[in-house]
């Protein structure tokens, strides 16, 4: 075991040397690097191979003794479209602008003394992730394009696929000179607990899955972890809503991806939004959600289950839905406040001043207008991918792409300045941003 | 003791709550406060006040039982000078522009959708610091400025400056009609230990002092903590260096604050680089300074004291700097990347291209060419003034201001909608920045 410990430790060691080199790319050296992996992500015998190993991913997790849950299956398979969609982003994020060495401020603090503050990548990041294939080639594109060593580990139902994608990536590396231990797969849950005590060598880590999961990474690890602790989003049915805008946006935060962190878990409706509410219920129950509504909404709809205290708390990751009438928008705003996970709110409504009221009030990462919940989404962003979405407030925030992986440094260029020099009664200090 | 926590709990729940007030102030009535915080530094009444509470202070440290540090009572000392460089800080903090609500990001996602990512307070911010009253209006301007609450617990041996600052703020804020409950002040060690338990009500903690004192912060809550680790800079003279600048830079970087956590502890000087380090030792011997240095200094220089192998790693904090010899650049990167804490680190060269290779290869949040270590700082970086350094890597880094106080929000503004009509066969997102 402490033979394993040491092994790990000069592997994440050889992964920061490596991911130096990938550092230290010139823009176009980036861009081909990250083009050859949407390239390759294309390429018919590469994608064969890919497909092959999901095959047998899916068959194995068929063919086990327990049954497997849909949502683990819809995440599991790697289809072409899964594909096409991995290799659309990548080529966003290929042509999104170089960030690493961006020079974010440039400051005279007196003459022939220059200040600059240049971004650049956080070092090693340490990624721990469903069964998901598609996620493997967007975090390595996030990682290169932010110029990061990574480590990862996904999840072990997609073990065969995650293989094949890594050794694609590592060819990849290769073909550009590049050292492949950059990039390290890793299959053991054992080695994920040693990695988590590489304080000295893990810059971030990365935890992808239920709000249990990252809980328990957080406090197992004293490096900085990003995740996301839960997504209890709400759509806020206002009395100025347009009852078929309201119920396609409750549709679609619910069913178009249940088991999302930005799906929708509770629907709520203003005195005066009943039209509203009848029609996304009504919309909700036809696409076969299971509503759970507290006493105001079942004098309308007498049939609804009741709402238990807990439900306006949880995640339910499945096509249930929570419903509450509320008694206009300070009563909304208070529940969110008091039930939301500050992951993503939305507020359904034709009165522009209402929504821009909702808009400046709710503490949450994303608040949207007229729009569904789901759109919280690195790619939908425009971010090229996201390496998960953060309810942490510090560093980044809600879908995490590309800035999220970078830190920076204050350079400063001088003629043999000393502070002493400076100060009440000494030389001021110019601070002159150029 | 639980109603105390309780007690707490009310109060700082209370802050958040008048702290919405500061995060909505409009440009001109936020620049009206901080305007009017410098002022009432510069009343002569309320000056004379505060002059006062800080000779009590001052008296009572030095008629206690024990010793009194030296660096404490430099902290400790509050006169005309520190106040007029908090005056003149706050007054620059003024000036730069408003950063609450700035818009750091506008994107169509598509026609009448449109993402926008901006700037907003974090909310409660809770300071422990050192008995260093000149700290405590400096923080409220930053706090100010980024529209957060305030929950301050500073050294006790400062307890009556800190009280008549503390007045002094509470009466600007009732004068522009704001809640004086956004800023608190505690006073008991034991509150600190329930505050920090207090992580769904604090944002951040900023934790000033010692490395031990950061740590032990950090390991006792789940609030993300600010602080920095320890402060082991260097003064690395490549052959390159002029001597000089060597003395003089090595001089300042030691001797102008030793106490500060941007003052060199280790003196780094090339083969090649005899002269330079000759005029640097010499210059450091004339101030005071005890030289703990290796066997090849030693050499040169018979009478300096030997290091120990812990001296290389240790944050002085005191007119004592350790001196190794290296053999060119890569052995001072070494030395410097296994000694260092990640804050300062300097070189002193004439050849521009070391310098490049030196800027570009430490990973620390500040790296120098020519300048002093000392340089590191919110005030000398023109950042208004700052809360403190930080050695981590995520959120900010470094000197920390206004800045490293915000968070953002994603706003998506649209017209109803849907994921599910985008992606792949359906429609593009247009992703063009406004």
């Amino acid at each position: 075991m402490s033979a394993d410990r040491d092994a790990l430790r000069d592997t994440v060691r050889e992964a920061r040397r490596a991911g130096a080199a990938l550092a230290a790319l010139d823009p176009d050296g980036r861009a081909g690097l990250l083009g050859d992996l949407a390239a390759a992500l294309e390429d018919e015998r590469t994608r064969a191979r890919i497909l092959e190993a999901n095959a047998a991913d899916l068959a194995r997790a068929r063919s086990g003794s327990g049954a497997v849950a849909p949502a683990l299956l819809d995440r599991l398979v790697l289809d072409g479209k899964k594909l096409d969609s991995v290799t659309d982003g990548l080529r966003r994020l290929t042509a999104l602008p170089e960030v690493v060495g961006r020079v974010s401020l440039r400051r005279e603090l007196d003459d022939g003394l220059i200040l600059t503050r240049v971004a650049c990548p956080l070092g090693v990041l340490a990624v721990v992730f469903e069964a998901r294939p598609d996620a493997l080639p967007q975090i390595a594109g996030l990682a290169w394009k932010s110029g990061n060593a990574l480590v990862l580990k996904g999840g072990r139902e997609a073990r065969e696929s995650h293989r094949a994608l890594t050794a694609a990536a590592h060819q990849v590396l290769a073909r550009h000179g590049l050292d492949v231990r950059a990039l390290v797969l890793l299959e053991d849950r054992a080695e994920v607990d040693a990695l988590l005590a590489l304080d000295d060598l893990v810059d971030l880590v990365v935890a992808r899955g239920g709000a249990s999961f990252v809980a328990q990474v957080k406090s197992q690890t004293r490096i900085p972890v990003m995740g996301h602790a839960a997504g209890v989003c709400h759509v806020y049915l206002h009395r100025g809503a347009d009852a078929a805008m309201a119920a396609r946006i409750a549709v679609d935060a619910k069913c178009s991806y249940p088991a999302a962190c930005n799906a929708a878990e509770t629907l709520l409706w203003d005195d005066g939004a009943e039209l509203a509410a009848d029609a996304a219920i009504a919309a909700l129950r036809a696409r076969g959600v299971e509503l759970r509504a507290d006493q105001a909404t079942r004098d309308r709809h007498p049939d609804l289950a009741a709402a238990r205290d807990g439900d306006w708390d949880v995640e339910h990751g499945a096509l249930v839905m929570s419903v509450r009438r509320v008694r206009g928008m300070d009563d909304a705003l208070a529940h969110i406040a008091a039930h939301g996970s500050r992951h993503t709110e939305a507020i359904v409504t034709s009165d522009r001043a209402a929504a821009e009221h909702f808009l400046a009030a709710v503490d949450a990462a994303s608040v949207f207008h007229n729009a569904s919940t789901r759109f919280a989404d690195g790619y939908r962003f425009g971010l090229g991918a996201e390496v998960g979405i953060s309810t942490d407030k510090l560093h980044a925030r809600g879908p995490v792409g590309v800035e999220g992986l970078l830190t920076y440094r204050w350079l400063l260029r001088g003629e043999g300045q000393v502070s002493a020099s400076y100060g009440p009664g000494g030389r001021p200090f110019t601070h002159q941003d150029l």
